[in-house]
């Protein structure tokens, strides 16, 4: 892919998170994006490998790994919708950056080790302030979680 | 506190958590307690300090960290109350142990770093194959996220 990461195109001083900033070297480094982007159906993605550590039980993920990447893919697909609705460039400025107001994980089957998994994102809402980006994780083509994040917009009280 | 923390109660082989398993040495290792066992109301608490680097924007912390606590804080008093609930001793054979079927977290504020961060749980429901936990987080007496947490009964064949 020739694009830039959505969490890439956060701003330096917002690039912290430790699901996806390009500066937190201890993170996971999420790196999400645009998969599909018609007229019909705007989807994103990413794809992460998870650790050997990051067990539930062996041979099993850890959900709240599992969360988290849901969580981070959510907001990230937020920031780069923001941006596309606004019809200006990712990153440019003043930053798009949204926050997690909720975030709800159903967890459909055991998530197995050692293989990528892949997250989709689809938009069911998109405002100014506020985006709920509705999330598939896939492993080997097996649906084993689902999760709908509700982006907010960062107040500027965060920002500086 | 006397007590043994709920996931210690965890017999070896199902105790590789990264969330809270002792045998997960790059893990979080989140224990859970007992708070209160009266008639009326049982609670259960677990404590955590974030690290530095998880953060979700500078001063904040991250909160897929906090979805993960809430989630290994869930499931461990879903296991201490079945434990309960046959009245028989925390970490007695056949073992109790409970996964995530669903994870709904609400963030209410942001989660300030560098503070004891104190989980509270509460019972809405529990069944035998089935408890529900109430969860509240704090930091310095601020509710910062609620979260649910529906554990199911780990099956048998996540046993072997």
């Amino acid at each position: 892919m020739n694009q830039i990461a959505f969490q890439d195109a956060y701003p330096d001083d917002l690039s912290h998170c430790y699901g996806c900033g390009k500066n937190n070297p201890q993170g996971h480094q999420l790196k999400s994006y645009w998969h599909e982007q018609g007229q019909d159906a705007e989807t994103t993605i990413a794809r992460f490998i998870p650790q050997s550590y990051h067990t539930a039980i062996p041979d099993f993920v850890y959900g709240g790994l599992l969360a988290s990447l849901i969580d981070c893919h959510g907001t990230g697909s937020a920031s780069a919708m923001a941006y596309k609705m606004r019809d200006s460039e990712l990153g440019s400025t003043p930053a798009m950056r949204f926050v997690t107001g909720a975030l709800n994980v159903s967890f459909k089957a055991p998530t197995p080790m050692g293989v990528e998994l892949q997250l989709l994102g689809r938009f069911s809402e998109a405002k100014e302030r506020k985006i709920i980006v509705d999330i598939e994780l896939t492993a080997n083509g097996v649906l084993c979680v689902t999760g709908q994040v509700i982006a907010i917009k960062m107040p500027a009280t965060m920002q500086n």
